[in-house]
């Protein structure tokens, strides 16, 4: 990236010129930390264990000695230390500054194959690297790769997850830390996030995280529309304004189709575009036979997409038990609720209203986690070949649940409770006659008389937007942050009793900060996209409901683009600076949160327009066919929008991949005038024709040479043949046709006597159809 | 394209080796016939018009001049004959075949500087030709270019619409009249036709010609399938079948996603892909300024989209005109139509019937020639840049008023005869009354009860599948070769009264049978394609009214598809061997059709389902709400099965996009080869590491002595101080950390000891935290 030069080369950080830095080996280096844990030594009571264990502490000291070959042999330098309690911490830096830039060049050749880079090979591997310096993030990839890869790609082939490292606890690039102050300081002063920001994190975290923060930006900045656009509503217009509708499906339309747009454009400024089409593959996939591979004619591992497929339908009743179990939850603690709240007048009420809340709070998470986990396991015996298709199989099931834990009360609300409210009278009932049965009272409890309350979107919306962000907020910063401390306190205290090997003293400091990363969870980006992928949702479904989403959002994504950089910079391991070229599987989720929300936001309206004033709803007018055309002609509407958007979109291209196509032209006529010499090459290219060309005397002779000496003369013979033979004739052999006229000017003679002839002749003719009045 | 080779490469023609044919000099020739048009002398009563006559007989004789010279200039062999009355035949082909072979090599790099072939230039430029020998289309293509393109673009600037060559009547190639012969004799033996059939016409008459016949190949296979449904619906569950529904649906969306994948294997077979991204400039296009292309660097001429988008916006008003017109048309002729069979009883009734469809075949014509001219003239004035805009542009509007013409009548009859029969009442009774005025009946006309019949919308699908397809035939072959032969004599005769210039009589057949084709039309496929995208509507849309359709459709095309070619070969000029790398914009409009015949079949089925038994639908069980459910789901069921199409296609990689990414690859692996020595080259890929880099000790020693040098023997104090400044002595020095173990085999014996130490401190730590229950 030619235009990252001057801020991130190595050679500024030198200030000494010279061609890959000069002082700084350690600037080359990458800092792994190996965590390897072996096992203690046993308690007495253990003695039966013992020839167990002692096997196993064998095994992992082997273990420990190949890992320390394998990375030296792939040009690894390793040092070791002691981590907590009974682990080790391997430190891994590349060996030498000309290895790290034979990997750079490699790695970037093998992306100009696979079609990533648009610029070919620079013969020169130090110059190659002098007009685009390598990245930190650039850097800590390869050698990660280096460690990760199998064998005979070239890497050592350490992994966390297999079975031969299993003493392997974990891998992780080291923090930067005097970085992450100055970063989080830079953040705390800005208001607004800039592109440059985002580069930053691009050259420090890799794309992978990059991507999550500038779709973040994006998106925070375009909820300035519909924040703009819902608090107007909401002072002019109130709840369930068909404008704010309206507004709201546009807005979500430009939106997803910008993100498109620009998601191409990030990954052609950061050299990235088609990444996501080398796929990495999954260590964990089991092939069963190999096949050439179709491109690159090599062996490829497959497994047969039929049984893929019968594992693929296990996820009809995998989908069937979310309904149910997570539908069933919503649709029983609704109903409780609403009784509680609307019905039911006798004692304890205030008491009472928790309990459904309660009942949701425990048993959501329960039911989710045993649903992630069987979902977890389902993609897993799906075995995806590369990690890429695995984890959007994945993020699809985990959008499912997502969908059904976040929209389903509001879903029940919307189309069940509004419109349909009676048919909740029996299951009101029903909670009537338990309370009754539970209280063993004999008379009937005191109840009031069932009505549908159509604010009840709204405060859902409410709580969902305002209260749960919050809680999330601290779950996610604050809970994490306490427990860490507390817990290193603990450690702290803990470890002062026993003290461990003494580090020395010089270290001492570093290797503490190592051994605490070393606790950290891993920083997954997943979790966060979730998070945007469903605010985005409440937003684009719900938020006619309650216009003033937007606003909370967007004060919401302030706070967490710095809370998600806080994480990533304190309170999770570093992440491996993973490539990518979009946001992958959480865009087709976008797009279908928006054009479900033309539906639903559509229906809201129509279903709860009339009730603005009062409590109930008028639902009177309503009618299922007025429903149905409401939703019709909305998600039309919405259908056309985008194909209008879509369509001027596509006309402005974007710079992007103007970029990409004029780096691919230049190259291409680079490589042409390097190939082609002088005469042929760039003249062919501007004028096609050169002056030998022009009038060819000399063929035409050829020509006649040739028919005299082949014996041509008695062309006429076949000429006066049928049509047939004489177009043959004309085709194949230059008879005496194109003998007739040699050269332009007898061609131009020839011409002119015709034109003569025929104007001779007009008269003739015209004299013939029709004799002049006076003869 | 190298599987061509072999039985069109020009060596084996020749026989005789050589690199670029031998003998036939006129196998790289290109007969055009520039027809030049000259005014005749002016008869004696127009003696005042005599000076004028005389000037312009002086410019064309002028034009003449220019036009030999210039094609001379860009190196062509021109001959002139006579034409027919007023006009000269310039005949011309390219001067020696060293000038063609430059030309298709510059041809080639061009493309391949634009993306649209993937192997590189080959150096040699005859080895270039031989691995990829010169098809005529590509030969023809490329003469035409050379007299077609601007002076400035290394061509001669001619073409028939421009000012300056007014007196340039047309451009064509001539015919292969053989070729012809054996072409239609070989289809008519032949059942079905195969692959090769359509590449001989690629080969032939270029790739915009033979995408239209392989479009029509593969939708007559693919008409097998609704064909069989169709009969077996007919056969079993009648009209109105909901199952015929699905299964046409389902087949519509199969079709239309196969049709997108073998487009582009084809276009990557016949090496095109891309093609329609190199715009060719529409030479009628006003530019108002020049910008410098983002791409090429080039400058580029523009014309302002505010501009444009304001003329665009007159396609309201032209659209309100063809509904107003056309649909009116329909709405009185159906009215009428129903009037006379359905109510009206009186005298001349079996007269009366053919008033309606009198005035449909009298208005329609004429209301649809003033549209297309509104649309033309509209198009122009839109001013597209280049000549695919155009095209894009002019086939939407046509494809709209050929939709009105065609579908209107069955969608009166299905949307509101149908449902709404009663609100025509009002119009009958106007008919009723209008037909009491003009016959001064002073009774009440014999009328009958209006009942509305539900088998009417069967019929118009009879009249329209069957009836109509055979009248169109009729005027599409038998008329125009009827007439065509009838002028022919007629001409003959004439000719016979006055003869012209005398030809050779060695010449005389060959030119006597350019004169006729300088008479012919010229083919444009877009009528062609128009024809099979409006018979693909009536089976998407109303096809479930009569199952049968697709049985006729299917009859229909084994005929169209022989008499195309018949029309090609025999009642048109030869057309220019464009290329293209689709259908274009008639792969949108089939797209609509398919999704809107989603639409209107569930429609259709739910408003006639309970009429099949009697003449009359059962109106009584339909319901607003039921129709629009019964849309709805139908719609977003094809929207669903088109995205799992979709997902599943997008797996199966088509052929020929694989043999491209493999051609880019291999080609890039080549290049890679050639540019990179064996050293850093291909062992740079193979492995990454070579033995050099495996354990430099050299260069760890370099660090030590480096360090010795610089005098970081107090790096102590800095490792002490905070974490982050000890960070950054790791980070930016190598400081005493990475040389504390020295190789492999140093962190190994460091790591063991480590490792023992721990297990000797577990059981002390153990014995602190809880004491054995022995002590």
């Amino acid at each position: 990236m030619s235009n990252l030069k001057g801020h991130l080369g190595i050679k500024d950080d030198a200030g000494t010129g010279g061609h890959l830095g000069t002082k700084d080996d350690a600037g080359t280096g990458y800092q792994g930390n190996f965590g390897f844990a072996y096992p203690p030594v046993p308690g007495r009571r253990e003695a039966r264990r013992l020839a167990h264990v002692a096997a196993e502490r064998a095994e992992a000291e082997a273990g420990f000695v190949l890992l320390v070959e394998s990375l030296n042999r792939v040009g690894l330098t390793t040092e070791v230390r002691g981590g907590d309690e009974d682990s080790l911490l391997v430190f891994v830096k590349i060996a030498s500054r000309d290895l790290l830039a034979k990997q750079v060049y490699r790695a970037r050749l093998q992306d100009w194959l696979c079609g990533v880079r648009t610029s070919g090979p620079e013969v020169d591997i130090s110059r190659s690297l002098q007009e685009e310096p390598v990245t930190e993030a650039e850097r800590l990839r390869l050698v990660h790769q280096l460690i990760s890869r199998p064998l005979n790609e070239g890497g050592a082939g350490v992994s966390e997850t297999s079975d031969k490292w299993k003493h392997v606890a974990a891998i992780f690039p080291l923090r930067d830390q005097p970085f992450n102050k100055a970063w989080i300081q830079k953040w705390s002063k800005k208001y607004l996030l800039d592109q440059e920001d985002i580069d930053e994190i691009r050259n420090k975290f890799g794309e992978n995280v990059a991507f999550y923060f500038a779709f973040l930006r994006s998106y925070f900045f375009f909820l300035v529309i519909p924040s703009a656009l819902g608090l107007t509503a909401w002072l002019l217009l109130g709840q369930f304004s068909f404008l704010y509708t309206l507004g709201c499906g546009l807005w979500s339309v430009v939106f997803f189709e910008y993100w498109k747009q620009k998601e191409v454009d990030l990954a052609v400024q950061w050299g990235v575009r088609g990444v996501s089409s080398i796929q990495q593959p999954r260590p964990e996939f089991k092939w069963e036979f190999e096949v050439e591979d179709a491109v690159t004619g090599e062996p490829r591992k497959v497994y047969p997409h039929t049984k893929r497929l019968r594992i693929q339908l296990l996820q009809i009743p995998f989908a069937s038990a979310c309904v149910l179990a997570l539908g069933g939850l919503v649709v029983i603690c609704n109903s409780l609720e609403i009784f509680i709240n609307e019905v039911y007048t006798g004692p304890f009420k205030q008491y009472l209203a928790f309990l459904p809340t309660i009942l949701l709070v425990v048993f959501t998470p329960t039911f989710s986690a045993v649903l992630t986990k069987a979902a977890n396991a389902l993609t897993d015996k799906e075995n995806y070949e590369t990690v890429d298709a695995y984890k959007a199989a994945l993020v699809q099931k985990q959008f499912f649940l997502n969908f059904m834990t976040s929209y389903m009360a509001l879903f029940f609300t919307a189309f069940v409770y509004l419109p349909f409210g009676h048919i909740l009278l029996p299951l009101l009932n029903f909670w009537k006659q338990a309370a009754e049965v539970v209280t063993f009272s004999e008379k009937a409890l005191p109840t009031k008389e069932f009505q549908i309350n159509a604010r009840r979107i709204s405060g859902q919306m409410f709580y969902l937007t305002v209260t749960a962000q919050i809680v999330n907020f601290a779950t996610e910063v604050i809970v994490p942050y306490v427990t860490r401390k507390a817990s290193s306190k603990a450690k702290e205290f803990q470890a002062k009793k026993t003290p461990r090997v003494q580090d020395a003293a010089e270290e001492a400091e570093f290797l503490k900060r190592v051994r605490d990363e070393c606790e950290l969870e891993v920083y997954d980006v997943t979790g966060d996209y979730r998070e945007m992928v469903m605010q985005y949702g409440y937003l684009s479904l719900f938020s006619v409901a309650w216009p003033l989403a937007a606003c909370c959002f967007l004060v919401n994504n302030w706070v967490e683009l710095r809370s998600d950089a806080l994480k990533i910079a304190i309170s999770c391991k570093r992440p491996i600076p993973w490539r990518s070229d979009s946001i992958g599987p959480w865009l087709p989720a976008i797009g279908f949160l928006s054009w479900l929300g033309s539906i639903t936001s559509s229906a809201v309206v129509y279903l709860c327009s009339g009730s603005q004033g009062g409590d109930r709803p008028a639902l009177s007018h309503l009618t299922a066919w007025g429903l149905l055309l409401n939703i019709m002609m909305a998600e039309h509407f919405y259908l056309l929008v985008q194909l209008a958007v879509r369509s001027v979109m596509s006309k402005m291209e974007s710079p992007g991949l103007q970029r990409e196509r004029r780096e691919r032209y230049l190259m291409k006529k680079r490589l042409l005038q390097k190939n082609l010499d002088g005469d042929g090459g760039e003249s062919m290219l501007a004028a096609g024709v050169s002056s030998t060309d022009k009038l060819m005397p000399a063929a035409l002779d050829d020509d006649a040479r040739q028919a005299s000496i082949q014996g041509h003369g008695s062309a006429e013979e076949s000429c006066v043949s049928d049509g047939s033979s004489t177009n043959a004739l004309m085709a194949d052999r230059p008879g005496r046709f194109w003998r007739r006229q040699r050269g332009a000017q007898d061609t131009i003679e020839t011409g002119r006597r015709l034109m003569q002839q025929g104007a001779a002749e007009a008269p003739r003719k015209q004299a013939a159809a029709a004799p002049s009045p006076r003869a």
